[in-house]
C-alpha cells in the first residue's frame, strides 16, 4: 500500500491482473437483490450487501465496481454506506472501479475528479467510468487529475445496449477526427492521450485512462481496431456484458484479441444471485474460469 | 403545492414562468466562491451557502439549478448538505432542477430517476439534467418515471462548450434518425417522446423531457430547428451559457426564436459573485431584466 502513491493506475492494474486475474466482482444492490439476500432496501441493507461482497471478493480478486447509482438511490444515507464499503475495500486491498459514469464540464466535472481521487476523501476509489457526451475535451480535468494521483478513467465508448448503437457510430463531420465513428473518435483520443504521459505507464505498457467497450458489442461495426488499443500503452478496457447480459468467459480472447490481456472482465449479477452464502463459490470458481482463458 | 401530484412537470414549469418569469439561479458552491463568501469548503460551508442562495431566491424567481458535483466534492456529508437545501427550497415553493448529469442503462439509470424522483425521497427534485451517449432508449426508465411522477428531465443535446463540437455535430449513419446530428437525434426523439405523451402537457403546450441547448451554440451548425422545437407540447429548454458564459438576456428572442418563451435561463457565478449580502438585489436585478426579454 506505501507504493500506492508513486504508482500509475495503469501500473497497478497490471500488479493486480498479475496476482489475481482479471475479474471484476460488481457491487450492483438492485431492490430484487437486496430481497433475496434477505436484507432491507435502505442503507443499513446496502452497506451489509457491499461488505459482505468485499469480504467474499477480498484475496480472490483484484478489483471491485460499485454501481454508485443504487447508493445515490438512498441520497445520503446511501453514499454513507458507500463509504464504510470504500473504507473496507481499501482495507482488504482491493482495487475500486466506482462506476458512476459521471460527466460535466470545467469546475464541475474536476469537483467530480476531487470526489473520488482526492487522497483521504470518503469517497476515495482507484478509477472512475464517465461519459464524454460534451467531448473528450470536456473531461480533461479528472484526466489530468487522474495522472497527478494514481487513479485511472473508464471512459464510455462502445457500450453494450443496443439502443447504443445509432449514436455511437454516427460519423464525426468536422475536425481531426473527421470520418471516425463517436466510439472510434474516443477510443483514439484515449490512445493518444496514454501515449502522451510519462514514461512510467509506458514502460509497464498499459495508460492509466481506459475504455469502457461491451463484450456483447461487434467492434468493427464500430470502426474500432483492437490491435491499435492493445498497442503500448494500452488503454485498458472495462467490459461490462459477460454472464447474465450474454457473453461468455471462455470467449474473451476471441472477443477482445490482442486487447484481451488488458481487458478487465467484469460480472454482477451472475455472482451477486449466488447469495452471500454461496457468493464466495461464485467468485472463486468464475475467477479460476476467466484466469483459464487468459490469453 | 396541493396540485403537484396531478400536474406535469411541463404546466408546472409554465405556472412558475407566468408568476416569475424564465431566470434560473444556480447553486454552484466552487471553492473560490465559498471562500469570497466567506465559508469554509465543507459541508457546513456548503450548507450555508445553499441556504443562503435559496433564501435570497425564493419569491423572486421560480427555479433553482444546484449543481451537484459541488455537493458530491464532500461526499456523504455534502450530499447531507444538499438534502438540507433542498428541503428549504420545496418549503419555499422553488422549483428544483438538480444538475447531475447522470446517465447509465437499465436498472441503475431507473435507480438514479428514483433517487432524484420518488415522493419524499431525501434527494427528491422537480428536473434533472441526464445525459445520453448510451442512446434516448438508454434513458427511457427515469422519462417514464418523469410523467409517472410529474417530474422533469433536460437531456444533454447541443452544449455551450466547443470541445463538444464533432461529437454533437456527428452524423448518424443507421436507422431512422439517419443523416441527422447527434444533438438532432436527441432533440428530435425527445419531440416525439412529448408529443407521445398524454393531453395534460399538450393543452398547456410544455412537455416534461426537455433539452439542454447552450446559449452560446450556433444551432444550425448542429442542423436544430428551434421553430420545430416550439411546436406544442414544446420540449422546454435549459439554457446555460448566459451572464460570465458569454451570452447576454437581453438575445435571448434572437438565440432561441420560437423557443424562448419555453426557455429557462440560467445563471450562477454572474449572481453568486455578488456575495451573501448582494445576492439579493443581483437576483432581483437579473429577473427584472430577463423578465424585460419576454417575447
Amino acid at each position: 500500500m506505501s507504493e500506492r502513491s508513486a504508482a500509475s493506475f495503469g501500473e497497478r492494474l497490471v500488479a493486480q491482473f498479475d496476482t489475481f486475474g482479471q475479474l471484476c466482482v460488481g457491487i450492483d444492490p438492485h431492490p430484487y437483490l437486496l430481497d433475496r439476500w434477505g436484507l432491507s432496501d435502505d442503507a443499513a441493507g446496502l452497506r451489509q450487501f457491499g461488505l459482505r461482497v468485499v469480504e467474499a471478493a477480498a484475496g480472490r480478486v483484484g478489483i471491485i465496481k460499485p454501481q454508485v447509482a443504487f447508493f445515490e438511490r438512498h441520497g445520503s444515507a446511501g453514499y454513507a454506506a458507500l463509504e464504510t464499503i470504500l473504507e473496507s475495500a481499501r482495507q482488504a486491498g482491493l482495487m475500486v472501479i466506482a462506476d458512476a459514469k459521471r460527466g460535466d464540464l470545467g469546475t464541475s466535472v474536476e469537483a467530480y475528479g476531487q470526489a473520488w481521487f482526492t487522497r483521504g476523501s470518503a469517497l476515495e476509489v482507484d478509477a472512475l467510468t464517465i461519459s464524454a457526451y460534451m467531448g473528450l475535451g470536456s473531461i480533461q480535468a479528472p484526466m489530468v487529475l487522474a495522472e497527478q494521483t494514481g487513479k485511472g478513467l473508464f471512459v464510455l465508448a462502445a457500450t453494450s445496449n443496443p439502443e447504443a448503437f445509432a449514436l455511437q457510430t454516427a460519423r464525426i463531420s468536422f475536425g481531426s477526427d473527421a470520418g471516425r465513428t463517436v466510439a472510434s473518435s474516443i477510443v483514439s483520443g484515449v490512445g493518444e492521450w496514454n501515449a502522451s504521459q510519462g514514461s512510467s505507464s509506458a514502460e509497464r505498457g498499459v495508460g492509466s485512462i481506459g475504455l469502457v467497450l461491451g463484450a456483447t458489442v461487434d467492434f468493427s461495426a464500430f470502426g474500432l481496431d483492437l490491435a491499435a488499443i492493445a498497442i503500448a500503452p494500452a488503454s485498458p478496457i472495462l467490459a461490462p456484458g459477460f454472464g447474465r447480459q450474454g457473453a461468455r468467459f471462455a470467449d474473451l480472447a476471441q472477443l477482445y484479441g490482442a486487447a484481451a490481456p488488458t481487458t478487465i472482465v467484469s460480472a454482477s449479477r451472475s455472482i451477486l444471485e449466488a447469495g452471500p452464502d454461496g457468493i464466495v463459490d461464485a467468485i472463486q470458481t468464475q475467477a479460476a474460469e476467466v484466469l483459464a482463458c487468459r490469453g
